[in-house]
């Protein structure tokens, strides 16, 4: 196995990132590939699909032992489960499987053929395994029951940023921040309402803090 | 990436394999993991999903060089598709993936934890790479186009077998087969009406021939 390219998007680093692809819409990254794989032909008819499986290595969660269970933070850290039932990215082989919208195909003298496409949840620079296109017919499985995933998936915080901070954060990308915190980005629940995080995120650093549900941002960072 | 086990199927050949997960649901396979990931806490809460998606190697399909089309059963042979907007096995790293239907997880003294699947679409043996739940509000996407994948969904071959040969197929065998009839697997569109194929299928050859899209069974060897 070996990477063919990377993605490029908005985090330089774990903390915030969605825990899932599609949580936030607006997230965008562009795919990248390396020779021979950035040539237009690979890509024809790519535009036929509005979704791709992007398949990534965890290049940050490589462990050596195996543990059978894990701790989903969507269940507070504290249960418990195996490793096989969630997509904890620490598992056996190190890779990703995310859903992504594929907004748009571009062909450049610099890179070859890129990608840019949304509801990401990667780190800048991650590498990929592979792209593969949503086959609805195979993929879309309306009847799933899904465990806590279903359960916890309207559970989202409810942000405040005051007009004096939304007005450092650019335009075009204050409704994919407000996803990111909406998605409660802490590790796990946690009750310190005094404690402030830290999110990077498009060449800033967004400093918040969590009480009742509220998440107040409390100071940008460039 | 190693595999961590194998999925066991009625395909000892790649000949008649669906070309993707969930066209034939009563297709059974059962994943046994390799020591130490056939655990049973590494499985815990799993039957809170009724999907899962396998990752597996198309260990049949390893290509040295990297060609960037390729040419989908689907339209006939003829047209080419680039490799990024198909799911050919021939692809640079050859991961496959399945959503199966998990039908039910047993804990054994001689395999550890074994998971009994549906609507597989992999051959005897298939080495896996990971085992993840399939979350519904990132993996289902119904609004989702998907090319001609779509176009040709409803595309199936009628299916006749006589009395004689009926009864000498297994009555738990007999509507997956005629599921797996239906796809055509001939390996591309061919209008050879006297041309007779053959599926290795639960310890059976299945000989067919097609004309007017009508598949006929001709002979079952056992």
């Amino acid at each position: 196995m070996k990477a063919i390219g990377k993605i490029y998007t908005d985090f330089p680093e774990k903390f915030g990132i969605p825990r899932q692809s599609g949580l936030v819409k607006q997230l965008e990254g562009r795919i990248i590939l390396d020779p021979p794989y950035n040539v237009k032909e690979a890509f024809d008819g790519i535009e036929e699909y509005s979704y791709l499986w992007i398949l990534w290595q965890f290049s940050e969660c490589i462990k050596s032992d195996f543990s059978p269970t894990v701790r989903p933070p969507k269940l507070g850290g504290e249960k418990r489960k195996g490793v096989f039932a969630t997509r904890s990215p620490f598992r056996p082989n190190n890779i990703g499987l995310s859903c992504v919208k594929l907004e748009n195909v571009t062909h450049t003298k610099e890179y070859g053929t890129v990608l840019t496409v949304s509801g990401i949840d990667m780190k800048n620079g991650t590498p990929i395994y592979d792209i593969k296109p949503y086959i609805a017919y195979a993929d879309c499985k309306p009847d799933a029951k899904s465990s806590f995933a279903d359960i916890h998936k309207n559970d989202k915080l409810t942000v405040k940023i005051n007009d004096e901070l939304k007005v450092q954060i650019p335009n075009n990308k204050l409704s994919a921040l407000i996803g990111i915190l909406e998605c409660d980005p802490r590790p796990a629940y946690q009750n310190d309402e005094s404690r402030i995080y830290g999110i990077s995120f498009a060449n800033m650093n967004i400093k918040f803090k969590v009480s009742n549900r509220i998440l107040t941002v409390t100071d940008i960072e460039k």
